[in-house]
């Protein structure tokens, strides 16, 4: 059994200051742990008291009869580290610390207490869930190590998510919330010690969770998080993330709350769909995206393309929008699927995807039944959306319970299609009804909007590749050290050439009299530039000259630069000309990298100039990047069309443009512990087959020039 | 009495062709209209029945005791027409068509009953609603004019709401629902007799109804619909719509439901925008703004600005990530309100906007209120928003309670902020304290995604200056005849030059020998092309050319594009070269118009080229614009930036480039009926106080040329 089974599924376990005080840790702790289905070896123990709830207290741990697989420490900040140290020698694995009143106090004495119980679980290999937490429930055991009073019927409620919730409160709403398949729940609290990724990585590790719904504000270990999503891909076991703190004042809200830094909302999300993890926005998402994959349990639909049907013109109609709005596919059917439901729908009634299945279909079973089978056996179809409330002010109405069976009819037959239920209105669903529904593998969705969103979400997870993707990350290995260089724009050129990249042939020129020669092996025009590592602002100091077309001229730019220059910075130190041959204009692209503290080097695409700064058109992708990613980059860019030829002007190299995409995020990959930024601006690419060449570079590393 | 008040405000009626067999419209809607306030005004005719449901039936109309305001026909299509004649010759003004079988069969048979009706309703001077339609709930002066089973109570149900709705189940769940306030519900139908745009006003010029609702495929008359939005502007009474048919397959799903043209979806939102009218996606939606407006009854936030209180730290920054999503404002709270907030939060916890009200105010009304109160008394702050989801399965929390006793306190209080619930999950909230929030002018929100997707537009229309607006449209008169003819670029100018709108200087050089003439009168460089109204792409035809620095160079240039023009195109007319000065370059903008069959021309704006084509970066307004809808125009641009003045250039010419719009829009005002479209392509527009110019202008109109 190994130290983190003995936390998350411990076989014996003792509640360290257990109390019958209403609303203490205590006492809610103590009387959830004696739901377990472990209660006969559930200890209490409370220094000076010789029983509660009727139990047997004892007065310490050495007391206990067994050394237990875990604690639950239900007593103030500042007794808990003795208690665990105790623990730890005693050859306890696991703990729980409720109690808050550390790290996210932003007090000198809070961080250090937090320290040091980091120390002593490092010290003694003790798994410690918090501080500032309420625990875990288990579920698939049957174990609840749970400081808050949990509305959870452990005997009754089904298995399949796995929740890990960096807020006790949400957690906490989640588990109460009783239409949810919950395997685990596990509130982490301010999670250094038991962080967020390890328990990730248990949790798709388990066979008894089918998804995983993390409410995450910041990640610990970036390469225990990235091994636990590259596990989940290849399982096809969906993640489902509810990254907050994206915003501005969210990442302050966050900071406050469990000290996590949020880092860069796009980092977070480009690392998310590097290995297909399905990100959402609120509570309400996270949690109907998670009970639809717990209810499917793993029966997908076959591909990315939905049929609709509601039994309302009107519906039908917001059906089409919602679909179009959240790119979810609705393929028109082929003409033997059209042909087979007009053998059912009214003549009056227009045979489409989506289908307006008209009053004469409300009570008919055998009609929506051979209408919804003839739709999911069209060859574009993986899954039937159905449009229903599954409630109604007087039950529910009839027309949805003909729906339901028929639905239950095909979803009990081989190779049916993935069904849905779609609400239009938010509202309690018919308890009964909906757990028919869901036995069966039937999700009923949230209300509209956010079911569309979260089938959207659904047809990328179908569609993703896990095979074809790198499921890797270049987590530095430690943070830089010295300070931050840029390379000169020679240097930085020499460097990506030698990964293969082309670029102009270029020269130096450090005296007059080097001119003619550097020109000789060039073909004109050229460009000139000040070659100065003080002068940024190189076209503002009149250092840049285009179109130099003979020797000539070059000797005169020469002259002119650097005159230029000594006016405009006297002190500027200058190292002669850069000369570089003028490359045909082509569709300018930015590559770059930045290095994120976590995650490791991040390339970014995107096309050169406003489309970066104002429309903020850019596609991220954590290093390293193969060519399959690359491309994905590209296609996520509003900007592909002008990639892919627009109004008849041809299509761009891709493989080009590609293939210098992976060198440079190899090259980043490769310098990972050092490298801060990277810029190829622009980059031109030029028609199929053409090429395409990085006419400026610019990389700057940590280091100790 | 009006004849449309007789429709919806009826003083007697008659249910024609009665039944008591269970389903029919006859039954539903006899039943329904014995439950009306004027029920000893209800009469019931059959022409074979003596009684049903114990209540007497005449033979026919002409048998009444009265004549009534209003009848309720529950025949087959086939009898509607002759029933609706003899109504007619009576002296009946208003009534009710249920059965379908017209237009929206898109038989001939259909389409002339339904023209017929219309004739009828005319000659008779009656308003009809339907057919295809389930009727009138008038809950104002409770009266049911109703086809289907309606499970409303109109002794108890509040009223606040006036709902349209193109789709007859849609109007039909919505008054189901019982937490939303109804004044009227109109299922309109096929609505080519009493249009959606008729009762729309109607229902603005009602002092009974405090919000509208729409559900709405397409209108039926512009200038009708839009003079109801004047007017609900005007009395800043929110109409709020969900017009659906925006996306192709949506549209064609309309088209197939009601014979509604879905028309331009953005002209459609152009149209709201300009009148402060709300636009929504989902039902869900359109429920919880109209619920929200009549609930506030007209306690609008004083400034668009929100604080928010949450009491789990999660769910306060998930708070702030979505108020971002969704553009709902947070402003930063004055110190003045922070030292007031932190009387009452815990030293640890962080007065901010949003607040995490932490554990420690979960019991203390007090606190919360005080906490509540100093945020609304900040001048920045309009609203506060308190995250709570008012249910629980185990009744609503303790915690939600408090919170709600102090939000109710508050409210009494004069000049109290408005006050919101959001919760942040589905699910039924609890009556008791759903009525209880709700009748203190407190609104209960949808799930939290949808909730400040509302919110954010509340703010919209809290910002929403009437006053600024021309609240106008150019709807034309007539359609178009003849065909479409473009004017040459030579003229178009010229037409554009008549408006006071910048052009180049330019001239025609129709033979070789009036080059030197025309370019006398000019600075060089000047820019050539050919004329002519064969050829279309003057660049493709070597029809153009640019920088022509002197008179050599033109007489040149001439030659060789009458050259190149003859080579591309042996047969096209050549009607000399137009020469006009080059222009230094600025920002380049498009200004163009197109024209909307039944809203008229609507004037585009977006930056040049791609921006406009690739992102599709436009903004719409239909005409007339006034300077103030044209900068609202561009503000709206996300290239607006580039306008502002970007990365250090100078903010460009707004005031030049507004005055080219307003012109332009006022152009396609007088030319209404005759404009097809209209571009000025490119308008260079420069720094602040320089100006801006149209270097190309094409005017495209119908007529007989």
């Amino acid at each position: 059994m190994t130290d983190i089974e003995r936390l998350m599924n411990p076989r014996s376990m003792a509640v360290i200051g257990v109390t019958d005080k209403e609303g203490a840790f205590g006492q809610r702790s103590g009387a959830n742990a004696l739901k377990s289905h472990i209660r006969d070896r559930v200890y209490f123990v409370h220094p000076r008291r010789e029983s509660c709830m009727g139990k047997k207290c004892y007065k310490d741990l050495k007391e206990l009869p067994e050394i237990v697989d875990c604690i639950l420490i239900c007593t103030p900040a500042a007794t808990v580290n003795p208690i665990l140290r105790e623990a730890g020698e005693l050859g306890v694995k696991g703990a729980v610390v409720y109690a808050s009143g550390f790290s996210e106090d932003h007090t000198s004495e809070g961080i250090a207490m937090e320290k040091e119980m980091e120390d002593i679980a490092r010290t003694y290999d003790m798994k410690v869930v918090g501080p500032n937490c309420l625990g875990i429930i288990n579920n698939v055991n049957k174990i609840m190590m749970w400081g808050l009073g949990a509305w959870i019927d452990l005997d009754t409620r089904p298995t399949g998510i796995g929740i890990i919730a960096q807020s006790g409160f949400i957690a906490a709403n989640i588990v109460q919330l009783e239409q949810f398949n919950i395997s685990y729940a596990v509130s982490t609290g301010n999670g250094n010690c038991f962080t967020l990724d390890e328990c990730l990585e248990y949790l798709v590790d388990s066979d008894d969770v089918k998804v995983c719904a993390l409410y995450l504000e910041g990640i610990k270990d970036a390469s225990t998080f990235c091994r636990a999503l590259e596990k989940a891909a290849k399982k096809r076991k969906p993640v489902i993330i509810l990254k907050s703190g994206v915003s501005e004042k969210g990442a302050k809200s966050a900071a406050s709350h469990t000290g996590n830094l949020a880092g860069s909302a796009g980092t977070y999300q480009a690392v998310f769909k590097k290995y297909g993890a399905v990100m959402v926005d609120s509570l309400e998402e996270l949690l109907c995206t998670a009970q639809m994959y717990s209810v499917l349990n793993g029966r997908l639909p076959k591909v990315n393309g939905f049929a609709g049907i509601n039994f309302s013109g009107g519906e039908n109609t917001i059906c089409a929008d919602l679909c179009e709005k959240y790119h979810v596919k609705l393929p028109d059917l082929e003409e033997k699927t059209l042909k087979e439901m007009r053998n059912y729908i009214p003549p009056f009634a227009a045979a489409k995807n989506p289908l307006d299945g008209t009053t004469s279909l409300f009570t008919d079973r055998e009609k929506v039944y051979n209408v919804i089978k003839a739709m999911g056996e069209d060859p574009e179809i993986g899954g039937v959306l159905v449009g229903m409330n599954v409630a109604g002010p007087r039950g529910v109405p009839q027309k949805e319970i003909t729906s339901m069976e028929a639905m239950i009819q095909i979803s009990d037959e081989e190779n049916a299609p993935a069904l849905f239920a779609v609400p239009s209105y938010e509202g309690d669903r018919d308890k009964v009804w909906r757990e028919k529904l869901e036995s069966h593998g039937i999700p009923v969705l949230s209300s509209a909007e956010i079911a569309y969103k979260v089938l959207g979400k659904l047809g990328e997870f179908v569609e993703f590749q896990w095979e074809k993707s790198t499921l890797a990350i270049s987590a530095p290995d430690k943070a830089p050290t010295g300070t931050k260089c840029a390379m000169s724009e020679w240097d930085s050129k020499l460097e990506i050439q030698k990964l293969g990249i082309p670029i102009p042939a270029q020269g130096i020129a450090a005296i007059r009299e080097d001119v003619p020669e550097v020109v000789g092996k060039m073909k004109f025009p050229v460009v000139m530039k000040v070659n100065s590592p003080d002068i940024l602002h190189k076209t503002d100091a009149g250092g840049v000259r285009l179109n130099v077309r003979n020797s000539e001229e070059a000797l005169e730019a020469f002259d002119s630069i650097l005159a230029n220059c000594r006016r405009y910075m006297p002190d500027a130190r200058l190292d002669g000309i850069l000369i570089q041959e003028m490359a045909p204009s082509g569709l300018e692209m930015i590559i770059g990298v930045t290095n994120d503290p976590q995650f490791g080097p991040v390339l970014l695409a995107g096309l050169g100039g406003i489309f970066v700064e104002i429309f903020k058109d850019v596609a991220l992708c954590p290093c390293p990047v193969n060519t399959y990613e690359a491309l994905g980059m590209l296609r996520q860019l509003k900007a592909y069309k002008m990639l892919e030829g627009y109004r008849g002007s041809r299509p761009c190299d891709l493989k080009a443009l590609t293939d210098i995409m992976v060198k440079v995020s190899q090259y980043a990959l490769e310098h990972k512990n050092t490298i801060a930024e990277m810029d190829l601006n622009p980059v031109f690419v030029y028609g199929e087959g053409k090429g395409a060449i990085a006419i400026d570079a610019l990389i700057v590393a940590y280091g100790d020039r």
